[in-house]
């Protein structure tokens, strides 16, 4: 999977870079390793915003938090950074010798053309899967108009969709590839 | 719900009071609201946390916060804040005329005495019920005995369930009350 801070658009609907969160690297890759996703992707096109994800992948791989805290260590260890989406599939591609399906994600369901229930079926017998996340305001139209499948909307019981991308992302994981017991 | 930074336990099972996170405020009043929860009750005994909680509520409710993103008004509406969870079921009692039952959650397996389908089904016709989210390393043994269930952990596909308390909830609620298409 992947979270991309670009091309994501902004409150007004222009398209930005979006900083990075500390905690969105903390939280999806926590999510990442518990439902067993292969690599998480953190895709920025700004160096010193790269800079930054280095530092904290670091200090929880391989400096003092790796020590404190081993399982936090074990989560961050599947993030690979990235320039561009490009250089995600081109990655992809090298692993696993066939480019992936890209799945977008978006709050709205004006592009919707992909059911959970689909992509559960799709992921039983088809591999590699790249699921795409946006930050700031969502991802831009261009890329969901390029992405071979856009995943249904969250919804919840109300006329209100607005999760975070760490609660978003693992609501998608959980229905998915979650397990429960009857 | 309910989220509370006492009784909780650090890395070393001692009890402790824990810190508030910003981004918990944020991401568990947006699931709240996603998913129809009543009410959403952030619990800390101290003094400083509670006048920081009341700072951020107040200014994405009533300052420049609530001009600027009239969504995030209405998930952090949904904050009530108490000093404990008597004082939580007390407000439950007088709100609804019946004390509630309380769900805590847990990430171990070792309390569990309540499915999600189980707790799925009590919903349909039982109310009101509290379901209690803990900080740092989770609840405290005590407030788990205390209670009328201990739900079962989410798990993943993976032997690995270190999800954030952002994530976690979200996906809880999601088992609990969201909607998908077939």
């Amino acid at each position: 999977m992947a979270l991309t801070h670009y091309p994501v658009i902004n409150r007004n609907g222009q398209l930005i870079s979006s900083a990075v969160t500390n905690l969105d690297l903390h939280d999806l890759s926590r999510s990442a390793k518990t439902y067993g996703v292969r690599t998480f992707y953190v895709v920025t096109p700004l160096l010193d915003q790269k800079g930054l994800i280095e530092k904290i992948v670091f200090h929880w791989t391989n400096g003092i938090g790796s020590k404190l805290n081993p399982s936090r260590r074990k989560a961050l260890e599947l993030i690979k950074i990235k320039t561009s989406l490009d250089e995600v599939n081109e990655d992809i591609l090298k692993e696993c010798k066939i480019p992936p399906k890209t799945v977008v994600t978006c709050a709205r369901d004006k592009y919707s053309n992909f059911t959970f229930s689909e992509f559960y079926k799709k992921l039983q017998t088809e591999n590699p899967y790249l699921l795409i996340f946006g930050t700031a305001w969502g991802l831009s139209e261009e890329l969901m108009l390029k992405a071979d499948h856009v995943l249904e909307p969250v919804m919840g019981s109300a006329d209100y969709n607005h999760l975070s991308v760490r609660s978003a992302s693992a609501v998608i994981l959980d229905r998915l590839l979650g397990e429960r017991k009857e």
